[in-house]
C-alpha cells in the first residue's frame, strides 16, 4: 500500500492507495471519531462495494443513502436526501459521512458533510479512476444548477481517502480511459518525466496492471496535492489544473452533459491547447504529435464533435467560470511538462484551433 | 461612528456602528472588490431600506432579490432563488452579496455567498438590534430543514457589517425587547461591569435613545468577537454564547416557530439557567432578582409557557444539537458575569426549574 499526504496544515490528510485496502478495518476506523456513520453511495456501486464497505465499519448505528445514479442527480433536491437521513436518524455533530463511488458521490458527500451542522467528519472511497485521481485531492466539494456546472459548494477535506486498485477492475474501458485522460494532464501540465513513464507504460495501464495504476494513482495525487498545498482556494496556480477544462467544458456543454464523459472531452481539451501552444510556437510539432500520439493510445478522442460551430465553441469557453472580461484566460504549453495560464494570444489562432478540431481534415493539411 | 474590529486572521472584518451611516457611500464601496453586485432582502424590509442601500452603490450592475418575509422561508428551497438571479445575470466569483435586514435574512444570504462558486463576498447590513448584535459577528450561516433549525449551513466571515442605528426606529416594540434579551446576555455571560451598566440604561434603550444604542451594541458585538476568536468554530468557550438558548429552543420549538420571538425564549431561558445556577447555590437570591428584574425591565417574559409539560420540556432539549449523550449540557452561571458550560448537577434540580418556570406561583412560593 503507498500513502500520498496532502499536506493542509491542521486540514492535512491521508490518501491510501492500493490492491484490495478496502478489507482493511484499521484503516478506516481510525479516521472515525464518533458513533455515527452515514455511507452514501448510488444504485450502480451500492451492489458491487456496499456489503464490503459495511463489513469493515463495527457499529450498530449504520445508514445508508443509496441515490440514483448519474450527473444529473447532482442537484440540491437530491442533497436533501442525505439530510433528510442524517436528520431522521438524529446524526449529531460527531457523525461521519462516507463517499462511496465516482465523483458526482464524492462531490455531493463532500457536500453535504460541509454544511450538515457547519461541518462534520467526512471520508472518501473514491471507486472510478477519475475519482481516485482527481477528487481525492483538493477538498472542491458541490451540486450543479440547472444554469451552471458546480456552481453551489465549498471548499472541504476528507479526514482520509481509501482508493483500492480493486475496485477498478469492475470499471467500464471508456470510463477508465477518461481517469488515464486526468492522469496525462499531470504529466503535461508539471512532470515531463511523468509523461515518458506514460508513453512506455500505456498498455499496462489499460490491462489494469494493479502496481501500475497504483503509481499512476499516487503520482497524480502527489503532483495535484502539490500544487492545492500552495493554492488551496484556487486564487492562482491551481488554475493550471483546468488544462483542457475550458476547452472540454464547451464540448460537454454542446453535447449535453453525459454524452461526452467529462475525462473525454478533457482529452480533446487538452489536445486543443497543445494545437495552440504549437501555433504559437510554444512547443514545436513533434512534441505536439507526441501528446496527440499518447491521448490516442489512451483510446481517447484527439478532435472535436462535428456538430459543434467555431462560434458556439466560443460562446460556451466565454462562461466558463474563471473569466473576468477580456480575451479568454487558457492553460497554454510552453512545453510538456510546463504549463502556463495566458490570455495573450491572437484570437484568430484560438479561431483557427477551434476549426481544425471541429474539421480533422483542415488539421491534417497544416500539418503536411 | 463606532467601529469594532473582529479579529479572525486573514478573515477579520470590521462592523461600523452608527446613526444614519448608511447613507455613507465611501463606508461600503471600500469592502466592494468585483462589479456586480446583489442584494437580497425580504418584503417587509426592502420598501424601508432598499431605495437607500441602492443610492448608496454606484455600479450598473446591481440586482435584487426580494425574499418573503419569516423563519419559514429559510430553507434551501427560497435559498435556490439567490442563486437563480446570481446565475441568470452571470454573476462572477468577484460578486458581492449584501444582505439587508434581520437574521433569516443574514443567515441566507451569507449561506449563499459562502456556497456560491465556492465563496464571494458578502457584507451584512442588519436592520434589527437582534441581527446587529448577534449576527454580525460569528460567520454562522445557514437554512432550517423540516427536522431541524440552523441544520445546514456554514461558518462564513462578512466583508463588513454595516449597524445603522436609525433603521432600529421601525422596529416593533417587542423586536427591540428581543435584541436586548441577546444584549443583557452579554453582561451575564461575562461583563458585570455592562450588567449594571443595562441596569441603569434600560429606560433610554427602551426609548430607543441612539448613544445608548450603539454603545450596547458595540459592547456587545466586542464581547462576543472576542469569544469567537478564541473558537471560531464552536469547539470550546464558544458555547457560552447559548446561555439560555437551550431553554429557549425548546420553548420556540414547542410554540412552533414565529408564536414566540427568538430573543423572548432566550431571555425566559436565561432567567431558568439564572433560576437552576441558583438551585445550585452557585449565585445567591440576591442576584437572581437582579437578573430577573433586568429581563422584566427589558419588557421580555421571565415565565415559560404554562401549556408546557417537564416531560415536553426535557425532551426538545435533548434534541439540542450540542448534545452527545448523558445530562443536558447547560450554560449556568457561578455569577454575573461568570457563565460556564456544565452537565454536573442533579438532575432533579432542572425538573424542578422546569416546573417552577412553568407554574409560576411554585416559583413565586418558593421564593417567599
Amino acid at each position: 500500500m503507498k500513502t500520498v499526504t496532502v499536506d493542509l496544515g491542521d486540514r492535512s490528510y491521508p490518501i491510501y492507495i492500493g490492491r484490495n485496502i478496502l478489507s482493511q478495518q484499521n484503516l478506516i476506523s481510525q479516521h472515525i471519531h464518533g458513533k455515527q456513520i452515514v455511507i452514501v453511495t448510488n444504485e450502480t456501486v451500492a451492489p458491487l462495494y456496499l456489503a464490503k464497505t459495511k463489513a469493515m465499519l463495527n457499529t450498530g448505528d449504520l445508514h445508508t443513502v443509496i441515490l440514483p445514479d448519474g450527473e444529473e442527480f447532482k442537484n440540491l433536491t437530491i442533497l436533501n436526501q442525505i439530510f433528510d437521513t442524517l436528520l431522521e436518524n438524529n446524526c449529531d455533530r460527531q457523525s461521519t459521512l462516507i463517499a462511496l463511488g465516482g465523483g458526482v458521490i464524492g462531490d455531493m458527500t463532500g457536500f453535504a458533510a460541509a454544511c450538515y451542522q457547519r461541518g462534520v467528519n467526512f471520508i472518501q472511497i473514491p471507486t472510478t479512476l477519475l475519482a481516485q485521481v482527481d477528487s481525492s485531492v483538493g477538498g472542491k466539494t458541490g451540486v450543479n444548477h440547472a444554469l451552471g456546472k458546480n456552481m453551489i459548494g465549498a471548499f472541504y477535506q476528507p479526514q482520509c481517502v481509501i482508493a483500492d486498485t480493486n475496485t477498478l477492475n469492475t470499471l467500464e474501458d471508456k470510463e477508465l480511459s477518461a481517469g488515464i485522460a486526468e492522469i496525462i494532464k499531470y504529466g503535461l501540465l508539471g512532470n515531463e518525466k511523468f509523461f515518458h513513464w506514460l508513453e512506455q507504460n500505456m498498455s499496462q495501464l489499460l490491462a489494469r496492471d494493479p502496481d501500475c495504476l497504483a503509481y499512476a494513482i499516487e503520482r497524480s495525487c502527489m503532483d495535484k496535492a502539490e500544487i492545492v498545498k500552495k493554492d488551496e482556494k484556487e486564487g492562482g496556480i491551481r488554475a493550471l489544473l483546468n488544462l483542457g477544462h475550458t476547452f472540454g467544458h464547451a464540448i460537454e456543454a454542446a453535447m449535453g452533459y453525459g454524452q461526452w464523459l467529462h475525462g473525454e472531452a478533457v482529452a480533446t481539451g487538452m489536445v486543443m491547447a497543445a494545437s495552440l501552444s504549437e501555433k504559437l510556437h510554444w512547443i514545436n510539432a513533434e512534441k505536439y504529435q507526441k501528446i496527440e500520439k499518447l491521448i490516442k493510445q489512451a483510446k481517447l478522442p484527439i478532435h472535436a464533435p462535428d456538430t459543434m460551430t467555431t462560434q458556439q465553441f466560443i460562446e460556451l469557453m466565454q462562461r466558463d467560470k474563471k473569466n473576468q472580461g477580456g480575451n479568454i484566460r487558457l492553460v497554454l504549453l510552453k512545453d510538456i511538462g510546463n504549463a502556463v495560464i495566458s490570455d495573450d494570444y491572437e484570437a484568430t489562432l484560438l479561431l483557427e484551433t477551434i476549426e481544425q478540431a471541429i474539421s480533422h481534415n483542415a488539421r491534417k493539411s497544416s500539418k503536411e
